[in-house]
């Protein structure tokens, strides 16, 4: 039998990081908020952007770099646009805030967007998309993030990774939900690479100097490099005009960095614009369709018979399923953690990675 | 000198492409607009989207797979969201008038969402969002599109190479214009090597039996792979889900294919989301702050001098001021065909490819 990692009552876990996240100041709601997209991404088995992620957010709190309580401000010129100003909050609790409004406003208008400026690293975007799909909503959402990929012939980094999130309600409630980041490869495969101490194929990533290198620890401490190179770097640059330039945001050399400069704000910027297929063909018509649009992306047989065709979203509607069923897998080191930031023996931690 | 193509006046090329839609049946309002997404691709050096496909337009429309003289409705139920039926009419025609009624609709919202069933090929994403762009709105546009990609792992094509435009106007006119489609290459790259008889890279497609393949034309036959695998494959099922399945179109195999089946509607669907910055920052702001996002982007030294990192829509700003001060590059064969279908010397054609 190989390892296998505990598991934890999802209720149990839940209360622990609400409980860790009131201890580091926040209002008893805002706890909740933030504890359910690290709750989401490990029942959909992102567990790099789960409850691996609370130390370091309390650590942030612990030192300033994200407030605790902040006074979010909700603006509006337009009907259909709404600007949120997150007082440096958790990113989380910001985005969640923005989520709301925006889904507010769609099922006024049909479609609406909202974003934010001051806010911080808002975790993924499927679990935003997840609830979206519950109110019966089509979303589309994206962040900016610290400036990790060139441009294509470029060798300084000037581009965050940002990641497009994409998602559909299906009746069958495997929703169809995309997020992918746009470089070639995550920094988390770097790194167990760099672990391994495997190289990496050409083209993932440029040394700190911008020379192409096939060392993971090099490009680690250099820049990724976007997937089909001026695709991937056009729709990230995009994912930052649409978060942040068309919102007031910072942008570019002036996002902070979460990991290096985790006492000071990172001024980042999310925008999540929200349809409402009520607007067009009805929403439980739109529903339906999705199950059978997905059916025909499943046509025809898979190149290896045992690994099937996904769609965005299958995969993790499953894992929520098992994971929801038999509790959240957690390594040994974060289950620890989990209990000691929220009885209070231990403090967040900052990484410098 | 190496090979140079005669140059034709632009207004000449626009009064010669009117008077053929003209005379293959389109009202001149129409005539007018399906003119201009030629001319602006032409301006903007997308070859492959200008007037080099006016023959088959013309073909089609000669055929019956195409409506000169559709009745276009529009229907809304929220005021963000406008429903187009585009009666089988010329893609670019059907797609103007979408595009059209969302800039209403944002201007009044702050942001709406257009997009229509029963179109047809609509060209390429970027005239369009350089339209939006002159009337200081922001747009992200895709379309539907015959199937010719299979999903990761898959032998079947399943998804189309939906092209994902996203624009945004700046202050110096360069506008932000983002326009790929999700495939490693495209159909026009595989042509060239087929042509020259070169070999291409493994991970560029399948041939018709879905086994991988170098041979440019085996991957002719059969499909091209999306960039990144899942990622590319994600992102055109999502370009396709906002486009048909939201709109009530047809998706998947239902789709006609404009080459193979030229005299049937091909029942494409497209959408525009249009967004006011006037909602956010303010119009002069926000396209003064695209200048100043767009400037970091060319942050550092580029890894070859002589190829500084471009923006997404600068390079075609350049070929747009240098073809509407010299006149359009045509081939000599495309200038005698432009002569030929304005003056009912020569029909349309409609190639099987």
């Amino acid at each position: 039998m190989g390892k296998i990692d505990p598991r934890i009552d999802v209720e149990e876990a839940r209360r622990l990081c609400r409980q860790a996240f009131e201890r580091a100041g926040l209002p008893a709601g805002d706890a909740a908020m933030a504890t359910e997209q690290f709750i989401l991404c490990d029942l959909f088995g992102i567990r790099t952007h789960g409850l691996r992620r609370l130390s370091n957010y309390v650590g942030r709190l612990q030192l300033g770099g994200m407030n605790p309580r902040p006074k979010i401000h909700i603006d509006s010129k337009l009907p259909g646009v709404a600007v949120v100003d997150g007082d440096d909050g958790v990113g989380t609790v910001v985005a969640t805030y923005v989520l709301n409004e925006g889904i507010r406003r769609a099922k006024a208008n049909g479609i609406a967007i909202a974003g934010c400026i001051r806010s911080n690293h808002f975790g993924a975007n499927a679990p935003y998309g997840w609830f979206a799909c519950e109110a019966g909503m089509i979303c589309i959402s994206s962040t900016s993030a610290t400036q990790t990929m060139p441009a294509p012939g470029g060798r300084t980094a000037v581009v965050g990774n940002n990641p497009i999130g994409y998602a559909a309600p299906r009746a069958d409630g495997r929703h169809f939900i995309f997020d992918a980041a746009m470089s070639v490869a995550s920094r988390g495969k770097l790194r167990r690479a760099r672990d391994l101490g495997e190289t990496i194929p050409a083209g993932w990533g440029l040394d700190a100097d911008g020379s192409p290198s096939t060392d993971p620890a090099a490009i680690l401490d250099g820049m990724v490099l976007p997937v089909g190179g001026h695709k991937g770097f056009g729709i990230a640059a995009a994912a930052e005009m649409l978060s942040a330039v068309l919102f007031g945001g910072r942008h570019g050399a002036a996002i902070g960095h979460q990991f290096k400069e985790p006492d000071r704000p990172s001024g980042i910027s999310h925008y999540f614009i929200l349809i409402d297929p009520a607007a067009t063909v009805g929403r439980a018509a739109f529903e339906a369709e999705m199950d059978v649009y997905c059916r025909g992306l499943h046509a025809g047989a898979p190149i290896d018979p045992k690994a099937p065709v996904r769609v965005p979203g299958e995969a993790a509607a499953d894992r929520y399923a098992e994971n929801l069923a038999k509790g959240l897998p957690l390594d040994p080191d974060e289950l620890e953690k989990l209990r000691g930031l929220a009885d209070g023996s231990l403090k967040g931690e900052v990484p410098v990675s």
